[in-house]
């Protein structure tokens, strides 16, 4: 506070608000989220965001009035039912629990008992849930695979819980390091309590994880009573035709994996709907509400009581519009991501390969590329390719706390961009690069 | 966690879980949205929920074209700029913040700068954030009036933030109380950082403030350098005809107010629109970014990212349906509510009048009556009048750590049933109450 005598107006002391507001961590995904704004002509390879040429607004109508039959024929409900579900309160745990639960069956192989679904305001509400339950006491932290998704960071941060790192190797985890920071964190009286990672096509990285290195994953989890929040929002986007590999969660038999979904991504944004699928059995709480979900739920109702049900009808409507999968749903999108992320990739090695210092790596589909240059990638320099080369990119230094190799990297986004609109971004981001080697 | 060695099944122990998930309080809400599922013929008394008649499902699509047109006219957006809007990610701080600015202008007199509105998951998030923001060590604590509305009490224990009651007079606030709460607390060495407080028709006992003690208390919060969380989801809702009391903020000219506004009563529920009027200033921190709604803003980017933009426009779109204002939207909810707190007091005072020991309030407005029986008042005793009786209520207990007064009171909400509803329910909870006295 700023004195105890009065003041004509309030004057808050940045010292006297929790220290996450000031951490520049907290600032990352406003500054992602909005940096595309700040410079409207720019072309953009910063946001993570679906392509938008799918976007309809008849789509919204119907989706809903899908979702109303289906509540009135499949369920039963009459008309003032239909309306009491759309319109009120409701069930904390969410009102599309089973079309989610179907979905996941239809598409990941993923076989769960919808009570173990908890709806979200996205796959962020989701992660933060998960987050409040297991910090506990100061001695619980969390691992999480480097470079980090931004999102991570930052609800741990409001949780004044610690993120530790673990190496990214070539099966998207090094097993080695692994273990080495699980001792290191215990040798310390630290408990930790979980491992956060995305295992396909990784925000920001790119990687994914082999099959072999999932088994072991699931093996060292097991062995060392380890958790693993599997966040999982590019699975479907695959570069190549083909057997995509399972999820943590479809390999999963001993609820080792607490499961992250985002419909952000295969549904839209703007619903901000995901979930979490957290099918662990709470000790002492067995028969119904026993379930971690039920836990969740329960931090879930005083923090934003319920997920908007029209978002939810929405959702629910898209999947019941394409027999309950995603996959389906989001064939021409699939299509987009990998002509789009071919081009980029062809683009790349057409104006900058064998450029000394300059190199990025192949991923087998999701929507970002790592690019490696020879000189430090920072939010100022930012400001330049925006101002005076109309491009745009996102420094990975948000990704990591502090990293030597990160600083002189950024992410490529070309997800929301048309392949015209790559070849041109590449042409400036070119120009911006070659004017600073 | 449960064992050092491999188990084939995860099993969680809730001592290992974070501990507001064990505390009593954080069932409350679930327990108050779900209750009225598990007795499904039982009249309710129990949730404060809006009328449900003005519900129609052709509303939702006119409003989401009203918006959609709004941004088109209005503002300009070619289609594509109109799908970006409602499909993808967007402002943190939201996208209906201009259109509710004018609301609390036309209909509360209140003038606030639209940057100062940060657009949340319901009020619940704007109260987590607020808390968040203020618990930045271990001795900030929150004041609450007691008897408290359950969320507000479970937002805190997820930052194992305390909230210490002061007493409810015949103003509203007791304020030689506060004065004395506050005096202890700091004697203590805590830091009580805000007030928390509906000061229009409260959640649970029905109370309102005058407008002396409101003045009263604008100028204690002067003094003691306090900031009021002002709550207001029912201050449209007037027993009878006549000028309203102007909000705090309406009379706050020194920032000492965060407003947190509710859509759920004057637009629905099932939108989960609420919002924060944060117009504090953050010292050092000049310019554009500068309020406590922009530090709020942070947080909200690690919790939810950002507030459905469906949800919003189903919002914005109800607001421009209405030339801007919520008051003229609820004519006729107004009266519904009007006439059945009339039916409910009259039918108290009908079958209870001049029964020893029982009592109850007379609101001037809102959801809530609060009744005092003879005998003690419990979760399990709710049971017996669902199944026994076929009537519902709320056990004042829910709203109270520990009080002996309320332990022998029930809150009766009155908002979402039809008069017919009301007089059969008061003619089971008569049969209840009578059988037990």
């Amino acid at each position: 506070m700023t004195a105890v005598v009065p003041s004509t107006s309030v004057r808050l002391d940045p010292a006297d608000l929790h220290a996450s507001l000031s951490d520049p961590a907290m600032r990352s995904m406003n500054f992602l989220n909005e940096v595309a704004g700040r410079f409207p002509d720019a072309i953009s390879f910063a946001p993570g965001r679906p392509t938008e040429d799918g976007f309809d607004l008849a789509d919204l109508h119907a989706y809903l009035d899908a979702y109303a039959l289906h509540l009135a024929e499949t369920k039963g409900y009459d008309r003032a039912r239909v309306h009491r579900e759309l319109f009120q309160y409701g069930r904390t745990k969410g009102i599309v629990h089973e079309l989610i639960a179907r979905q996941l069956e239809l598409d990941e192989g993923i076989t769960v008992d919808p009570e173990a679904i908890l709806v979200t305001v996205g796959a962020q509400e989701a992660l933060w849930l998960v987050l409040r339950a297991l910090r506990a006491t100061d001695r619980d932290v969390l691992l999480a695979v480097a470079p980090t998704y931004v999102g991570l960071t930052g609800a741990a941060r409001l949780l004044d819980m610690p993120v530790r790192p673990v190496r990214e190797g070539p099966d998207g985890v090094d097993p080695d390091d692994l273990l080495a920071q699980l001792a290191a964190a215990r040798a310390e009286g630290l408990r930790p309590r979980a491992l956060y990672l995305v295992p396909d096509f990784s925000n920001p990285s790119g990687r994914s994880m082999t099959l072999p290195g999932r088994a072991r994953l699931l093996e060292i989890a097991a062995e060392q009573d380890l958790l693993l929040l599997e966040d999982n929002p590019y699975g479907f986007f695959q570069a190549v035709e083909g057997e995509r590999p399972p999820t943590l969660k479809a390999l999963d038999t001993g609820q080792r994996v607490v499961y992250l979904g985002s419909l952000s991504k295969t549904c839209f944004p703007g619903a901000r709907v995901g979930f979490a699928v957290a099918d662990q059995r709470i000790a002492g709480r067995d028969g119904a509400g026993g379930l971690l979900a039920d836990e969740l739920s329960k931090a879930k109702s005083m923090l934003t009581v319920n997920t908007s049900a029209v978002s939810q009808a929405l959702v629910g409507g898209m999947l019941l519009k394409h027999g309950g999968s995603l996959l389906r749903a989001n064939r021409r999108q699939i299509d987009t991501y990998r002509r789009n992320l071919d081009c980029l990739l062809r683009g790349l090695a057409r104006r900058l390969g064998g450029l000394d210092g300059v190199h990025w790596n192949t991923p087998g589909g999701g929507f970002f590329v790592g690019l490696t240059v020879p000189f430090p990638v920072t939010d100022e320099l930012l400001d330049v390719a925006a101002n005076r080369y109309g491009v745009l990119f996102t420094p990975m230094r948000h990704f990591h706390d502090d990293d030597e190799v990160a600083a002189h990297q950024m992410r490529l986004s070309c997800s929301s961009l048309t392949t015209d609109q790559i070849e041109t971004g590449l042409d400036r981001l070119t120009g911006f690069i070659t004017a600073r080697i």
